[in-house]
């Protein structure tokens, strides 16, 4: 199957399948929609109108409906488990992998949760994966994985697999353990088709797996995937008992996750989940608290400004320029904060290196800000023919391009160092620093310069 | 091995490291470097310094240093390469895989790729990769992959199997071509292993598989992995030959890099390479020109102050809370460029839906509005006693908030339109539209209000 133009594609699936809802074609419906990859299922569900989801789900077997949540993004399944029943959602979450399960199971509110384990008749694996929150190894990890013990021969393992449902999570690796369940190694199928059949797994597997605790943070288990390429990696507890495996397309996930959350962090926007087409109330709800908060900070930068209010009164100039120093601050903070956000998601920041970092980033800002004061400065002083407006307006850029780069170091690395997300350093907080400081900085300095000013 | 605390182990093993190199240890130090999983010898690397780097490579056979290259980030291995003959060179590339080769071919000077490809016994892989951008799937492709004729059986391609190198990069599937190397379909190593020895290809291969074309941007690459799950994805060419793979492993690091991208163009940062320890000369280089650009908006948004000049003289307290309006529509027009950048890179904006997301972003800036417009002015009216004074502030919020939602909605989509990155939108154009017009709204409103807030 050609993999581009799927939009183009499934935007005709999207129009077939709504018209045969509309005439509840049951037959076509569930044709249409069960003949698409669940990759395509997710996006053209994501289309239809709240009725049309409903309906079309009343249509659907329970495992059909498993595969299609199981694809979706958390906070759509919730959305979409609205119209259910929780008997027939107890029944679809059965058919659910384990992880899948847990996850959904999480989000929903307690006691829906409770009525559906209630009816569910084997959930061991679910209440286990219940146990670690979503965002860590073990809310990612899948248990439905292969595993043999170390004195089993390659014969036996295949016939493992032989046996196995073909749609096993982790396909290429049988995991090998001692009769404890205690993690020994790992045998690729590869090594496994190419011995003889008598062989013992012992003597082909690799005992060199990379392995994690269940808490461990999913940011630091993606590190550690994209560092060691490794396409998944088992889940152990504190006495090294398997417990799972964390698989690389959860781990794509994640990656695009965080990288969205820095984003939005970054931006000022709480809720990762929102996106332009959000209902108005989420938008508002994840995105007004920040604004209130730049109105706060906003309102200081003002009183800081208003202790010139008599300043400004004689030199109305200044009130041109005051945005000029504030607004560059900014910009090199933020500049600064992208970089260390970065830096921090990728494992790159050795330790210890903190003074150094922070010399390098007052270091550029002098330097931007002698670039950019004489830039400005001279500008200024052509178009208002004021070599002194020049003068402190430049010298003020200078003081807070330095000052930006202070503050775009040590808010995300104090972030970090609290144990805070260092993305948490958007443009709000940074900005209320170099907005301040950059208004008293240059009103500061036209006051010393004032009488050449006039 | 334990997965977390890699950090910790790597600062012990530097400092093994960098003693033995300073005693001219050589068998030491070559164990120390070369029993590291590759991706920790990277991050040791990495903080030697460069005497130090040189001394190591000097000391490595060339098979181990094209493991190294192969798994750095490209910057560190033309910065690492520096100091290596390109006789030596052109050795360790050829122990390179075909794609890694080409990629760092690629980024050398061209008379330095010239020189080593002359020296390179069999360069056909390799200048076949260098046709296609590094950022397409053929430039991410592997061309180390498995395929067999579908009229093949099981057992032969087991034997093939056997006969591979253990080390390919996609050790997992068998693709399946006809005579002249079209796909034909793929078979997973699991298929294969519970498969009789005389099963032919054909009839347990999966026809269903996804490939794309050469040129596709990795950006799409990645988001094609990620809906459908997939671990590796066939490139073929226009007539449907097999070209190469692309990996599970480079499509995380796909992933990531354009996550940098999006946040540091956001941060108005222009070289995703730089990271706060990079030296000062690279990052004034990736970032003086956007504070540049920065200054142009912002004398820009002072001449638009300027024509208020002598309303200011007239009632200094205009000065105090011009930049409140500036600043909101700012962070409000940031959220919704954030929001816009994301659901661009991870496909999530449907064909046709402009206007509507417009609207909706109005929306949200009128409400947003109104909810600041009220808290602001009523603090205002309070703080300095004059209740028009908190009307106009309350009306420019308002009307420089839904301003924000149009620009932060077209200034995006506008620019995905016309092919480029929307991501391009960062915080110095879009906040120069906010500024100015933010002052021009709130001193145009002051101006007519004027009798009242002298």
């Amino acid at each position: 199957m050609a993999a581009d133009n799927r939009q183009e594609f499934r935007e005709t699936l999207l129009h077939q399948l709504q018209d045969a809802l509309h005439l509840q074609n049951i037959a076509l419906s569930t044709k249409l929609f069960l003949d698409l990859h669940p990759g395509d299922q997710v996006e053209v569900f994501e289309l239809l109108s709240n009725e049309q989801q409903d309906y079309l789900i009343s249509l659907l077997e329970d495992s059909d409906v498993a595969v299609l949540f199981s694809h979706q993004e958390d906070d759509e399944t919730l959305e979409a488990v609205k119209g259910i029943e929780v008997d027939r959602l107890a029944d679809i979450i059965e058919e659910m992998e384990p992880d899948e399960a847990a996850d959904l199971l999480g989000d929903l509110p307690p006691d829906i949760t409770k009525e559906a384990l209630e009816q569910i008749e084997d959930s061991r694996d679910i209440l286990q994966l219940l146990k670690f929150p979503d965002e860590t190894a073990g809310g990612r990890m899948t248990t439905d994985y292969i595993s043999v013990l170390s004195s089993a021969t390659a014969s036996h393992s295949i016939e493992v697999l032989r046996k196995l449902e073909p749609d096993t999570d982790v396909p290429y690796y049988i995991y090998v353990t001692d009769p404890d369940n205690k993690l020994l190694g790992v045998v690729g199928l590869r090594e496994l088709v190419v011995s003889s059949p008598d062989t013992t797994i012992s003597s082909i597997m690799d005992e060199e797996v990379f392995f994690t605790k269940a808490m461990l943070d999913q940011e630091e288990v993606a590190q550690i995937m994209v560092t060691y390429d490794l396409s998944s990696l088992p889940v152990v507890d504190d006495k090294n008992h398997l417990l799972g495996v964390v698989t690389h397309d959860d781990i794509m996930d994640v990656i695009l996750e965080e990288a969205t959350e820095d984003v939005y962090k970054l931006a000022s926007v709480s809720d990762t989940d929102l996106e332009p087409d959000s209902p108005v109330k989420e938008q508002i709800k994840g995105r007004l608290p920040w604004l209130f908060l730049n109105s706060l900070t906003a309102l200081f930068a003002s009183w800081v400004i208003s202790n010139f209010e008599g300043l400004i009164g004689q030199v109305a100039v200044l009130a041109i320029f005051q945005s000029v120093v504030a607004g560059q601050g900014g910009n090199a903070a933020s500049q600064s904060v992208a970089m260390f956000v970065r830096a921090i998601a990728l494992g790159n920041i050795p330790q210890n290196t903190t003074i150094k970092l922070l010399f390098r980033q007052m270091l550029v800002g002098l330097l931007q800000g002698l670039c950019i004061g004489t830039i400005v400065g001279i500008g200024v002083y052509l178009w208002r023919g004021n070599i002194y407006l020049g003068i402190v307006l430049g010298l003020a850029l200078v003081g807070n391009l330095i000052l930006a780069g202070i503050v775009g170091t040590l808010i995300p690395l104090g972030l970090k160092a609290v144990g805070q997300d260092p993305a948490l350093a958007s443009s709000v907080l940074v900005t209320a620093v170099t907005d301040s400081l950059g208004f008293f900085i240059f009103l500061s300095l036209a006051n010393y310069f004032l009488p050449n000013l006039l």
